[in-house]
Formats: C-alpha cells, sequence, structure tokens
C-alpha cells in the first residue's frame, strides 16, 4: 500500500513503547536453531472505554471426541459441525481464558483456571502467563468466579493448598454458593456430580472470611455488573462491563465452545446441568448480544477469546474481534 | 468442563515450558499501576509440517478512508463491509505482518515490513518483535520478498541505511526486478508511480551482489515455492510452503484487508496496478483456497494472518485460523 500520503496516515493511534527487547526470552539460544518448539505467552490487551482489560489464556485441553459430548447431536453432526469450522474431526479442543480487568490501576481477575498441574499438563498455565503481563499473584484484589466447575475455580488453590492470590477478596454468585452449599443438594446429586461438590468443599475450605456472596444484577466491582445466566450451573453468572462508551459482554459459560454451539445453540454440552434451561440462556443472551452488536468475551472461546455475535441460519456465528497490534 | 476423565484429557500436545516469566517485562511496574498502555508484541508461532513458523507483526496504520480506496466501490458499500465485520466506518485499518519460516534451523523471512519509522509511528515493528521472538537481524539467512511496495520493502533497510539483516542473502521475483529496474517502464509511469521506482532504487542501491532473483514455480529455499500472483504488481508472487502432509499458502496481496476483499473479490484496492488482472488472480487462488480447504497466511491480514477460505454468497469468507495455546 504505497501510495497513501502522511495526512492520511498520521491519525493512528500513539506509540507502543516495549520495553527492551530480551533475545532468547521466547526461545533459547539453542532452540532457535531448531524451532522455539513453543508457543508464544497467551495474552491478549482491550481497552473497554477507561478499563484495560487483559485475555489470559489457561491453556487448552485436546482430547478425542467422547460420546455425548454434545447430549443431543450425534456424531455426525458434531464432525460436520467441526469440519465446517476447518477442525479435526473426532477431536475436541476446549481453551480456558480467565480475563484481567485493570482499572484504575485496581486488578480484577474473572475465574482462576484449572489451577496446579503436573509438569507437562497443557493447561495451569494462568500465572505463568499473569507474570509475563508483569501481574504477581499478590497484586490481585479481587478475584470474581462465574461458576463453581473446577475449571473456574480450581486456580484459587496454588501447589501447596495456599491461596494463589493471597491478597484477594473472593467474590462468588450467591446463587452459586447456595446450591453447592447445600448438603440437601449433595445428597440428592447423582454420582457424576458429587466429585463435584466435594471439589467445591475442598477449594473453598477454611477461607470463608476471604469470600463474598453478590446477587444478580448487582455490580461487583466498579463497572462489572453480575448478570444472571443460570442453566450451566444453577448459579451460572455472566458480567457485563462498562466505562464511558465502552460495554462488554463476559459471557462465562453461556457457550463451551463457539465453534459448536454458537451455530446450534441448542445443542447441550454435556457440562450443562440443566441442558434446557442453558440452551434458553444461550439463546436469550446471544440474541440480545446479536441486536446491540455488543463485543463479548467467552472463558472457552479460543483466544484472544473476544469477538462479536450475529444470527446465521438457525444460530449465530462468532465473529472474531480484530487483533489490534495498538491498545 | 469438570466431568472428562483423565483418559480424555491425557492425549493433549506436550508440554509448553516456558523461561522463567520476568514480572513487569510487559508492563512496568509503574504502569501495571493504571494500565500498562501497550500491546503485547505481535507473534504467533505455528507448524507447517517439520516447519516452524512465526507471523511476526510489523504494525497497523489507521486512517481516515480515502475516496478511492477501493476503486470501483462506493464509500456505502466500503462502509457496510466494514459494519458487517463489526469495524468503525470511514475508517481503515491495515496492518502488515512479515513472516519467519524456521526450518531445521536455518531463518528465512518473507518480506520486511515499513522500515525505521520516526518513534512514534505505529508500523516499523518488525525488528523488535523479532527479538521478543529471540531472533537477532544477523541470524536471518535469506529474505524473500513478494513484491516491491514500500511496506514490504523497506524494512531491508536499517535506520543508517545499512542492511536491516547483515547476513541475509536477498531474493526477489525475477519479474518484479525486470519491471521496477526498467527505466523505459519508469519513462513511462504516471507521476504516482514514479516514487515507487524511486524508492526501489533507493532500497536496492549498490546492494546487487546480495540479490538473486527467483523464477515462478521454482524452490525458493526448501519447501518454499514461488507462485505466479501477478496483477496487484508485474511480479507480485505468492508462496506455498510445504512439509511432510503439512502445508500453508503465502498469499502476499492477493488480497489487502480480507475484511474488505475476500466477500468482494472484485473490489480493486488503490495499490493494484493491474486492478482487473488483480481481480482475476484474486478469484482464481481463493477459488483453489476455497477447494483445497487450504490454510493461507495474508500479509495484510489481521494478526495472526493465518485462516481458510470458503466460498459465500458471490465472494468468499475468511475463517480465521483457531489460536493454538501449544504449538
Amino acid at each position: 500500500m504505497p501510495h497513501l500520503s502522511r495526512r492520511h496516515l498520521m491519525i493512528g493511534a500513539g506509540a507502543v513503547p516495549l520495553a527492551a527487547p530480551l533475545a532468547g526470552l521466547l526461545s533459547s539460544p539453542a532452540a532457535a536453531q531448531t524451532g522455539s518448539g513453543q508457543q508464544v505467552p497467551g495474552l491478549y490487551r482491550y481497552k473497554v472505554g477507561a478499563i484495560e482489560v487483559t485475555a489470559v489464556n489457561d491453556g487448552v485441553r485436546t482430547f478425542p471426541l467422547p460420546d455425548g459430548f454434545v447430549r443431543n447431536a450425534s456424531r455426525d453432526q458434531v464432525n460436520a459441525a467441526l469440519e465446517a469450522a476447518f477442525q479435526p474431526k473426532d477431536v475436541m479442543s476446549i481453551q480456558f481464558n480467565p480475563l484481567l480487568i485493570n482499572n484504575g490501576g485496581k486488578l480484577t481477575l474473572i475465574d482462576t483456571g484449572n489451577g496446579p498441574q503436573p509438569g507437562n499438563a497443557t493447561v495451569g498455565k494462568l500465572r505463568a502467563n499473569l507474570a509475563w503481563a508483569g501481574v504477581k499473584p499478590a497484586d490481585i484484589q479481587t478475584v470474581v468466579i462465574s461458576h463453581f466447575h473446577g475449571d473456574h475455580i480450581n486456580g484459587l488453590r496454588a501447589e501447596d493448598g495456599g491461596l494463589a492470590f493471597p491478597n484477594a477478596e473472593i467474590m462468588v454468585p450467591e446463587a452459586e454458593w447456595a446450591f453447592w452449599m447445600d448438603e440437601g443438594e449433595e445428597s440428592r446429586a447423582p454420582d457424576a456430580l458429587k466429585a463435584n461438590f466435594q471439589n467445591v468443599k475442598r477449594v473453598f475450605k477454611d477461607i470463608d472470611s476471604k469470600v463474598a456472596r453478590f446477587a444478580w444484577d448487582k455490580e461487583v466491582v466498579p463497572g462489572l455488573t453480575a448478570v444472571d445466566a443460570a442453566g450451566h450451573t444453577p448459579g451460572h453468572t455472566a458480567f457485563v462491563l462498562a466505562s464511558g462508551e465502552g460495554k462488554l459482554f463476559i459471557q462465562s459459560d453461556v457457550t463451551n465452545t463457539p465453534i459448536l454451539f454458537a451455530p446450534n445453540p441448542d445443542w447441550q454440552v454435556q457440562f450443562d446441568m440443566d441442558g434446557a434451561k442453558a440452551a434458553q440462556t444461550r439463546k436469550r443472551i446471544y440474541d440480545m448480544l446479536a441486536a446491540e452488536r455488543l463485543q463479548l468475551t467467552g472463558y472457552h472461546y479460543p483466544f484472544p477469546a473476544t469477538g462479536f455475535i450475529r444470527k446465521s441460519g438457525d444460530g449465530y456465528e462468532a465473529v472474531p474481534a480484530v487483533w489490534r497490534p495498538v491498545l
């Protein structure tokens, strides 16, 4: 594009002053000889009004497509959706993307990833990626939890069982807390769900004083409002982040991967505890996102996990946001 | 997604051993207090068979939509395409994405970005981003050029006028060299093009001994074959990178931003020197990419600049590749 005049080119956003580059940082000199063999850190920043948010990838799980991964779709139907998105058949790849919110220097983290893992794991990268972003665990003032599945809460604990974010107040949806802490619900739960009850108890054991509960439609921290998105779990919560003209819908698990569930909103992933209600919530929220052309971020969206929703056929299309090299 | 058994989860790709994270690397401790104010380095790695490629962003230019930016579409039509992609109206944002190829330790760079810039520029980031990737300019053994527009060749020169990649052989399309070095072509060129001729002379002055010319359909470096993509310029060249089962189509400027030109392949960007031929080339190549479901990378695609093409309506849709947190 050689013919643009200077006049056309001067309104670009401001400079991007990088810190002094360090050779060998992302790949050792030895590795550079044969290929670095590793991906760059999963970090991406964008602005919501005056607020800076950072998608912080916790990793990816890749596994053979289990029977019943989508309760109400056949393997052939799931494979057709994968193929339409240029993905390999019979394989699922699920990503995990906590969100860091920097509002005037106050750091809030939404969801905490899969937590401590064995050395060869492909998940549990949240704290390493936060460190790349210059954020220490002790800097996080608030951790907001969307719901109590392990891939969202297990990162609250460090390797030694202590709190991974030692200075953070932990804020959880009151409906979610009420369900998982209810002995009656636990006793009535099917076996497959009992491990989840036990995991919730493990994670929240002895830290009641650090945990605050919030209601839907209330501001959790400045700019961040909790939204009823029940269905996936009884207290499953989405959020709206707003600042000035900026607005971001933080969908949590309204869908799992959009590759399957945006075009097929009636499909129920096996993790949807009330599948019919989850589908109803999905369509209600995606209709709103499409009508308002509102930017969203999804915890299980492919990194950098942000985009827009438009109606397409009987469902929706998730349009990835354009990467901005300048914040 | 709490119910997956270990059995399902063990086939993920290998570990991602990160170097020791450095707090404050991407944002100073002071900046972290109010927001980092800067994007992360524009780097993304993926494999093509045994070859590791890295998209290395050179930055973005953002400017008011000029009249005639698309020769044969109205402002309203261009704005409609921008709006369909959830982009602001009346603004163009063009990115620049050179590609680094690491084939068994031999480093080849395709195109060189906008070159040295004033301090506040939003382009010219190639060498800084290469440094983040652990690659020094002296490590590059070969620079392959797709065509002679300034945003592809200006990065061959450093601030002092010397060679930016001092040890690299520079390989250029012979048809491109023949056109721009032809005194007759220059004398017949319209005024708007004369600056481009002068820039080509500036960049290639006194370095004949470093420059080799390659023909279409020939292997330029191992695994990389030049493809006739003339139209955008007389010698405009695309490439196929192949290794084992892996294959990547490197489209160079077959389209400028896919936001406008994938859905509207007959539109001619003002930089297409032979607009009709460029459109013909675009449709021929995109028909092939769609039919073969072949992954592509585009120099002006939004970072990480890789995806797939499918037919859609009277044109095409560019489907971004899914980011892979594990290489």
